[in-house]
């Protein structure tokens, strides 16, 4: 594990292992195996390796061997719980090694593993990829890093392989996948309000063909929204200059009411009118719909 | 109420009533001012047309004293209810005038009161108004309009003066509405689901200012993904190529975990998690997520 060659362009690259070759594992490895890493690859189902083996990976025969071959080692799993599986085994191997985790799941399981990590000797930083499978190894992916600061620095040029932006969030190994899953709850909602409003457009004889350019005007609203949204949320202040919770209320009981009418699920707008509902018995009728951030909190 | 009055520009402008002075009544107000029609407005509550006066507008003491100073009678207030209760004392100065509601309700209300209409010899256009305040009168401003084609035609330019994109879409009353309800829900739950993500984050410890950045990264994934769900649902085939459903129900797992351990409402995650535990058991994890908009059917 050399600081110098990363730091050094004159010198060999990190020599990087990729334990899980689902989509994305292929893709960080493709990444990877570009900016010239010697890469061995291994995945609990044989057989994924084969266009990588091709662009000069190698494959290891068990997750040990695999560690055994880095400096650097990308676990990128389904969940924590399968990133386990893989390296609890491997533990030995991995001791003195660092350990990148890019596998996705909660704050709380990564500060757990960054604690296994540091009990078995293992370097560790978190991190959370907020683009899709194309993006990977471009400049317009972005992944998130947190864990100790020296550790992203000593690997900054072999994360720059993975997508333009390597942002490092800080020291608290749980801050990426805090950004990771506030962010996905983001665009997982979105889409499935995308896909909801298909669906209640379709039971109203509108096709999906004919949503979508008006879709499309509206993401345009978007922009200025987060932005004005971040600064009430931060600053705990919620003017109702332009849009209300009020408004926002009659119009998540009008989505209710169509979607009840059809027998369809109410979805998110059945979620959203139980905020703006104890929003108007706390009397803030009249604030930005950004206020319901105060109104989660359950018994 | 003559035709030639709007094909004709050398001719007066139609004149017209608004009925309702909240802030969208009033910026469409503004709108027809700017645009050169004489206006009469109205309002359940006195005081709120100052500004209107001050540009030119009459006010008028009763629904029906400013409906029968007006060809065309815009109404634009909270629910159909409140409409139904300005209209009803105006029907009859209504019946040969031209009524358009820009009110936003739900299909069938739309449908309801075009019948009401036609039983007092009203003719009626709904409208839905697609864009926030400040673009109304611009040419970024979007209104949607569904009844007689001729109607639509006779006072396209009056609708010019409203938004740059007045769309017709066709002569059933309710297109309009059921094309407002769609794309609110879309909007409205994109907005609750970046407020959540926000109110997630607060309770990691991270602050609206960290992820909005990200956020505004994430936008830019949709238009792609808005076009390619819509031709999924309207195809009924939804290849999952880059992102499946079973990706999208651990996720969704993720943030209703994460939410559960800080006692905060799950909201559109659990919601959606309804679907895609649906969708699992219908065999489709391999599915692109737009599969769930088969799914919402309920009992």
């Amino acid at each position: 594990m050399s600081e110098t060659a990363t730091n050094n362009p004159a010198v060999t690259p990190t020599a990087v292992t990729v334990l899980g070759l689902g989509p994305m594992g292929r893709a960080l490895s493709r990444a990877l195996l570009a900016a010239g890493h010697d890469l061995t690859v291994w995945n609990r189902t044989p057989g994924r390796a084969g266009e990588l083996l091709e662009l000069g990976a190698k494959e290891a025969a068990s997750p040990a061997d695999a560690v055994s071959a880095g400096d650097l080692v990308i676990v990128c799993v389904v969940d924590y719980d399968a990133a386990h599986a893989v390296l609890e085994p491997a533990a030995d191997a991995l001791r003195g090694r660092t350990l990148v985790n890019l596998t996705a799941d909660t704050p709380d399981r990564a500060r757990a593993t960054a604690e296994w990590a540091r009990e078995h000797g293992v370097e560790y930083l978190d991190g959370a990829i907020m683009s899709p499978v194309p993006l990977i190894g471009t400049a317009d992916a972005v992944v998130l890093y947190s864990g100790p600061a020296d550790l992203f620095e000593r690997h900054r040029r072999t994360f720059a392989a993975l997508g333009g932006t390597a942002a490092y969030l800080g020291a608290e190994p749980g801050r990426a996948a805090a950004h990771d899953v506030a962010l996905l709850d983001f665009f997982w909602t979105m889409t499935s309000g995308y896909t909801h409003a298909l669906a209640l457009a379709r039971a109203e004889g509108v096709s999906a063909e004919d949503i979508a350019p008006f879709a499309q005007g509206i993401l345009g609203f978007m922009p200025t929204l987060l932005d004005e949204f971040a600064r009430n949320v931060d600053a705990g202040d919620h003017p109702g200059d332009e849009s209300t919770i009020a408004s926002a209320h009659a119009t998540f009981e009008h989505i209710v009411h169509v979607a009840e009418h059809h027998r369809l699920d109410p979805g998110a707008a059945a979620a959203a009118l139980r905020l703006t509902t104890r929003a108007l018995a706390a009397g803030q009728g009249t604030h930005a719909f950004s206020r319901t951030a105060d109104h989660l909190r359950q018994g």
